[in-house]
């Protein structure tokens, strides 16, 4: 069994045990090849992307976390992130057959230790307004969680 | 007395009980304004900006934090931080006569528990690559040191 990682964000029921391996691996990976983290950051669209990653020179992948066949099938939206990052990956362990991910996305095998790209996802860059607002995005995200820990008196109740 | 804050990063002498108590305070009037913040970034040149706050529509703000007379004093360099924000203030508290500080930057007053500005910096928009390159900092020290706290075996340990 895997063990269930610390948070990066207040857990609420969300992630299962699993999903919260999985991403402590996925961020290990992306942080050995020089890339900063955010997890659960919620995209212009309202919708939550798993784990975010902001590359040395400003690239972002998306990489959405699939602990299980049901989990996987019960997400029609993925393409919807496409638009929001450079490279999208799913994400998930050796219980799930590989072959179900479609190859429009890359795909990483991960356990709560680390992970590795079995395919590389296709490279779409995004557009310079669209990077532009989501690494604002992602730096405000980092920051006040961050800010937050330390001061939790500063006025971060309205926030998650 | 002021209490001295939880910190942002790890304690290491350089902050005294009332720089960081002011750092808490100045943290709290940028997080009410809707800036997000993030305290000692080092910048392209090696020094280390007291608090980076990175407003709503990416406008970046650099405060340097003044304790006492001969802690401004000591600090010739105040200039350098210039070209790396569109607005450059110094803060500090009431002990310390406001009429030390330049001009040419703004200042503020703290303590603990807030702050107010009683001169608004002059504004001077940095350039889109610097301005690039700064949030990008700011993003990546923010969420490295999130990701630090919540999974300190991801590879942190060459990092502040």
């Amino acid at each position: 069994m895997v063990h269930s990682p610390v948070l990066a964000v207040p857990r609420d029921g969300r992630q299962s045990d699993m999903a919260l391996a999985l991403q402590r691996g996925v961020g290990r990976l992306f942080r050995a090849r020089g890339h900063a983290i955010v997890t659960e950051l919620v995209l212009a669209t309202g919708r939550r992307a798993d784990i975010i990653a902001l590359g040395p020179s400003g690239e972002i992948t998306i990489v959405e976390i699939k602990s299980s066949i049901a989990d996987f099938r019960a997400d029609g939206k993925w393409p919807d992130y496409a638009p929001y990052c450079d490279r999208l990956y799913f994400a998930s362990h050796a219980g799930v057959p590989q072959e179900i991910f479609p190859e429009q996305a890359g795909l990483i095998l991960a356990d709560a230790y680390g992970a590795e790209i079995l395919r590389e996802a296709p490279h779409a860059p995004l557009v310079a307004a669209r990077r532009k607002a989501m690494t604002l995005r992602f730096a405000q995200a980092a920051a006040h969680r961050l800010h937050g820990l330390f001061d939790p008196e500063a006025g971060f109740r309205e926030m998650l």
